[in-house]
Parts: structure tokens; C-alpha cells; sequence
């Protein structure tokens, strides 16, 4: 069997230990010859290129995705050709378009923040007015770790985002902390969750994950599993899907954003769970059955390694890390290290919460060159 | 950093998720493009042949194995062009020669069977009528898997052995089980060890691993322990070693043979260690601080999958192991199944060790089409 994954980052390079382990051929169409995953890279092109797709996707059994970036034309040529893509375009479309996924949880009944789309200074204005004064606004497509979403207290401060076409206003939710439920579902119909986790954002970037989310037994985490489920089934998802949530203030879970393939909030999974979210990935998408989600230590913390503020030498950092830390689990993402960028994670995994995000946290910070 | 194997079987397949999450780039020299670890395989060559592994050492920073089959004029040849080997060729002839072997460990004080080296018939008669009639005869170079081995009951069954050579001759001991004792040690002269495993053999052949070894805690544990690190020190072997033991019925520990490399003994330490041996040996031939070598549960049960009675598909078995064991994990190696050959194996862990090897045996046994 062998999976064609389009785009060759730090997801679709945490795919090949999976794949091996399966006993399954994986190949890349990657950005070029330096691609995170470029071991298993076979072909190079942008995911845009309807032909490079094409070409490299006649060689495979089932495609998947490293991220969502492939435009639905393309999308539709390949099944058009015959490609089992999963998850399918119907799927993607919303998680490319933050619209039409808002559009989609209100017809779901599922919850989510107030929001509306805006398609002028006037109408951005009028959401203001009917929201305290403040509102978050996204573009709705293209947008990740941060960018393209602004909060705004004046319809202004979108005027140059709304020259390009109609945004996104949410509501600036109060929330208490982020969470994310992360489901994988076959094509058969076969869906598992694992258990909910906390995640900490830092510059609308994610910073460190706890498995499973303190005090998140019973009620919160049924919610979060439910809500992960009606979606999956309802959008046809096929692979991972990680839902990201706010837990409000006042004990209310709402939808922010979706991800229809492994996702930041899942890599503790690889070294905390029974099965990856990578070979779930690989399972689920081949239409196999899934594998157990439990975790395996009462507690994994992983902390991500962002570039530091200077262009520093990483290989001269690690023996570093791995000597204070001998129990912690490394993973680098093959990536040069420029300010800010996601370069790795770390996860450690036991009993003790305290000192494992301790732990996690200090190894980060040793790899970042911030320590 | 940069590792070269030489060699694409199975250990070179599974050092690859390795040094994925190390972010360390790796590459196999294989014996051809379906090599088991094709997937890291940029070069197409025998071990033996100097050309082809001086041309491939080129490219790497440290050079491994997959095997011990490079012969040491090779060996002796990539050390003189500065090539980083690891294992170096002093260690790894001891893991090439059994008569080698066994004059090392006799001068170590390492306890070992009863043993000679014999030229002819009547050296193996002698050896035969001092050591009640029966004896253990192997080839010195070349045997795994149970060739190369022969139980002789007079001189002449090994007649046709001896025509190319000295032969080992050893006592056949009266043992109550194997074990295997694990150790990596790096250049600058860290070493670490797992716990001591059961190994259960069969048509010469690992069948089953249990780490660790039950009712072994104490003085057997430490006696292991200490042979494994007596010997990688004084032999100075950098990476995983292992060291294959006999318990006698009379509870003696003794050397039976040496493994510079991961090893079956140690595929458990994938699913059931902090720190696996293919990660081990990595950092161990990089000289990067070795990692912890605990046990994640408190057992762990490995089977290998053997290539069954017919010649089957065996992708069509994959899925009725999967929905039938989700908590077990499986390692297929890309190999087409024949009879007998080791084409994968699946590992469980946690706390009842009957239910534990009862799953294993039933989910290796589901892909050799024998159950």
C-alpha cells in the first residue's frame, strides 16, 4: 500500500515513522529538496500546480495532506481522475474557509462564538456596536498560527483586509482556557476520540499541550467528544481531525477553529497514547481499522521549540537537552532555525503534572536558545 | 548530522523513524531497491564491496551497520580514509568470529560454555568424548539465524565443515531459558543498560521477547549486567550491544553469542522503553549523552511475525490484526512473506504479562496466516 502526502512539512515528516511501523510506502510531493519531510519526498511542486498533483498522485493509493492549502480546483481534478482523497474536498472546504465553517456549526447546532461575515467598514461597524466594541476579524482563508486575524476596536482597522473581499467578525470570547478534541474517522464510518487536551497559544502560536486536560473529567470532555464526533460524521471527515475549543468563562465550550489532519495539538500522542495521531492518520485514511487512544502515563506535557532570537547553531544545543533530560523525547522537524518558527517539540510523560511541564519547558528553552 | 548504514534490512528500516525524531538525516547503502530500507536507501551495493562503501562513506558523518558482514580488509580501509566507524572494526571482529570471541571472553573471565577450537575429526572426537558425547559445532563466520549451528553426536557429522576450516566445538548446555542483555555505550565512554529480557527461540530462530525477564531481579540482573558492560568496554564497542546468555539449570549466567547492533532481543524497547535501541544506537554513534532506558510499563511482549505455511497477501491480514488487537503494535518490515522469514513483529505492553503474551502470540500468529 502507499500513501501520497501533498506538502512536505513537519506533519507529513512525523507521517514516515508511522508509515514505516505499518509497513506502508509513504511518498511526498514536497516544496523542494529541503522539505521537513524530505526523506520521503519523490517529487517536487507547489500544491497549487494541478499537473505536479496529478502526476505524483497516479502513483498511490490514497492521497492525504500535509495542510489545507490545495485549492479546491485541484482537489476536484483529482477526483475527477479517480483519486481517493480523504479527507475529500467537501471536507476540506471547511477547514480552508473559516466562513463556510461558521455557516456549517450554526446549521449543526453546534456552538460557537457570535460572528458574521462583513463585507464593508458599515457592516463591521454594526457587529461592533452589537458586541461591546471589540471583535476578532479573519480573513477567511489562508490564515494560520496567527496570521490573518486582527483584533479591532474601530471598522478602520480592517479597511485594507476589506478591500480584498468579505472577513470574518467574531466576538472576542472570554475564555478561561483553550482546548482541543481530536477524533480520527474511516471511510467505513469507524470513529475514535482521544481524550481532550489543554493547549496554551502564545503569539497565536501553540505552545505546549497537557494530555489529558486538568479537570476536564465528565461534563467538558463529553461535550468536546461529542461535538468531535457530530462534526467528523457530519462533514465526512476521513483522518484526523482535531477541533480546536474555548472553554468559557462561564463553563461554555464553543468552536474556534478546525484541522482536517494531524495537528500541534496531537504530537504529545506519539510518545503519550496507545496510537499516534500520525498512524491514525495513515490507518484511517486507508480505510483500517483504528488503533486505541488511551493515554499511557497519567500525564504528557509537549512544550514547542521555537526558533530563538538569535540564528543559533541547534545540533551544537541538543547533547545539552539530552543530557539534563534523559527521559524526555525529542523531536526535531529538519527545519533551520529562524526566530519564531516551529522547529520541534518535546514531550514528557508520568505522574507528576508539575514537574513534567518543568521539565518540558526547560528542554524547549534549552533547544530554543532561551535557556 | 549525518548517519550512513550499511546495510537496508530490517534494523536499518527502524533506525529511520529515529532519526526522524532526532532530526538527524540517515542513509542506508542497500543490497538493492526493494531493500527493507528502501525508504532511506541512496546508494545500491554489497557490503563487501570496498569500492561502493568508501563511495557511500563520503557522504556521512559516522558510519553503522545493519549487519556484521563487512569484511574487516573493508573495515580497515574506511578507518585508513578517516571515516568515523562505529562499531569499530577491533569490536566487531569479535561479533564476526566466534573463535575470536570465545578466546576474548575466556581472557576477560567472562563465564562462558566449554569450548575448543578443532581443526579435524579427531580434535572433534576428543572434544566429543570430554564433553559426554555430544556437542555444539558452528561455523565461525557467516551463521545467524540458527546456520552455521549443528548438534554433532560424532565427529563425522561435521566432516564436511571442516574441509573449510576450524570449527567452534561447545558443550551443549543444559539450560532452563535464554536471556538477552542489552547495553549502548558511546565513544566517550557512557555506557547504559536495559533490563535483562527472556528470549524464547525456536528452529533457531527468536520467537518471543519478555522484558524484562520474569524472576530475574537481583543477583542474575546483576550478573547480566555485568557481563554487558565488561565486555562493551574491554572490546570498546560504540552503539547497541547485545549479549546473548544461557541460564543454566544450575543458575550459572553464560555468554553464548554477541550482537553489535540492534537486535531481536530489543525490538520490545520501540513500544516498552523510554529510549528505543535503534534511538540508542544513534546517539551512541554519534557520541550524542545516551538516553533512559526504564521500562514504560511493567511488561512488555514481543513476537516476530514469521512468514507463514503459504505464500500469502499478507496486506489482506493487517486489517483483521488491527481490529482484532488495537492496543498492539505492529512493525512490518517490507518484506514478501516466505516461510520462516522474519517479515515483522508486534509488541503489547502493561501489567498482566498472561494476557500480554496471549495477545502477542494470537496477533503475530493472525499474520503468518497460522491462526
Amino acid at each position: 500500500m502507499r500513501v501520497g502526502v501533498i506538502g512536505g512539512g513537519q506533519l507529513a515528516r512525523m507521517m514516515v515513522p508511522a508509515a514505516v511501523g505499518l509497513g506502508i510506502d509513504i511518498a511526498v510531493l514536497g516544496e523542494g529538496p529541503d522539505a521537513s519531510a524530505r526523506l520521503a519526498v519523490t517529487a517536487i511542486g507547489a500544491a497549487g500546480d494541478a499537473d505536479a498533483v496529478l502526476a505524483f498522485a497516479r502513483d498511490v493509493d490514497v492521497l492525504t495532506f500535509d495542510h489545507e492549502h490545495v485549492p479546491q480546483p485541484v482537489l476536484a481534478a483529482l477526483v475527477e481522475a479517480g483519486v481517493a482523497v480523504r479527507p475529500g474536498p467537501g471536507a476540506l472546504a471547511h477547514a480552508q474557509d473559516k466562513l463556510v465553517l461558521r455557516r456549517r456549526m450554526d446549521e449543526l447546532g453546534v456552538p460557537q462564538p457570535v460572528w458574521a461575515e462583513v463585507a464593508d467598514e458599515a457592516q463591521l461597524a454594526a457587529f461592533l456596536d452589537a458586541n461591546g466594541g471589540r471583535a476578532v476579524v479573519k480573513t477567511p482563508r489562508g490564515g494560520y498560527d496567527g496570521k490573518g486575524v486582527r483584533v479591532v476596536t474601530a471598522a478602520a482597522e480592517a479597511a485594507d483586509w476589506l478591500a480584498d473581499g468579505p472577513l470574518l467578525a467574531e466576538e472576542v470570547v472570554d475564555f478561561r482556557r483553550e482546548l482541543a478534541q481530536q477524533v480520527a474517522r474511516r471511510p467505513s464510518g469507524e470513529v475514535v476520540a482521544w481524550p481532550l487536551v489543554e493547549t496554551v497559544q502564545g503569539g497565536g502560536v501553540c505552545r505546549e499541550v497537557i494530555a489529558p486536560a486538568p479537570h476536564s473529567a465528565g461534563r467538558i470532555a463529553d461535550i468536546a467528544c461529542d461535538i468531535a464526533m457530530t462534526v467528523a460524521e457530519a462533514l465526512d471527515v476521513t483522518g484526523v481531525l482535531a477541533v480546536e475549543l474555548f472553554e468559557t468563562v462561564d463553563a461554555r465550550i464553543l468552536v474556534n477553529e478546525l484541522a482536517m489532519r494531524p495537528h500541534n495539538s496531537g504530537h504529545w500522542t506519539i510518545d503519550g497514547a496507545t496510537t499516534s495521531q500520525f498512524e491514525q492518520h495513515l490507518r484511517a485514511v486507508l480505510d483500517l481499522p483504528l488503533g486505541a487512544t488511551g493515554c499511557r502515563d497519567p500525564w504528557s506535557v509537549m512544550v514547542n521549540v521555537l526558533g530563538g532570537p538569535e540564528d543559533g547553531d541547534l545540533d551544537s544545543r541538543v547533547p545539552g537537552l539530552l543530557a539534563e533530560h534523559p527521559t524526555a523525547k525529542l523531536h526535531l522537524y529538519g527545519k533551520a532555525p529562524r526566530p519564531g518558527r516551529k522547529i520541534g517539540h518535546v514531550t514528557v510523560t508520568g505522574d507528576d503534572l508539575d514537574d513534567l511541564v518543568f521539565q518540558a519547558r526547560a528542554a524547549s528553552a534549552r533547544l530554543s536558545g532561551t535557556a
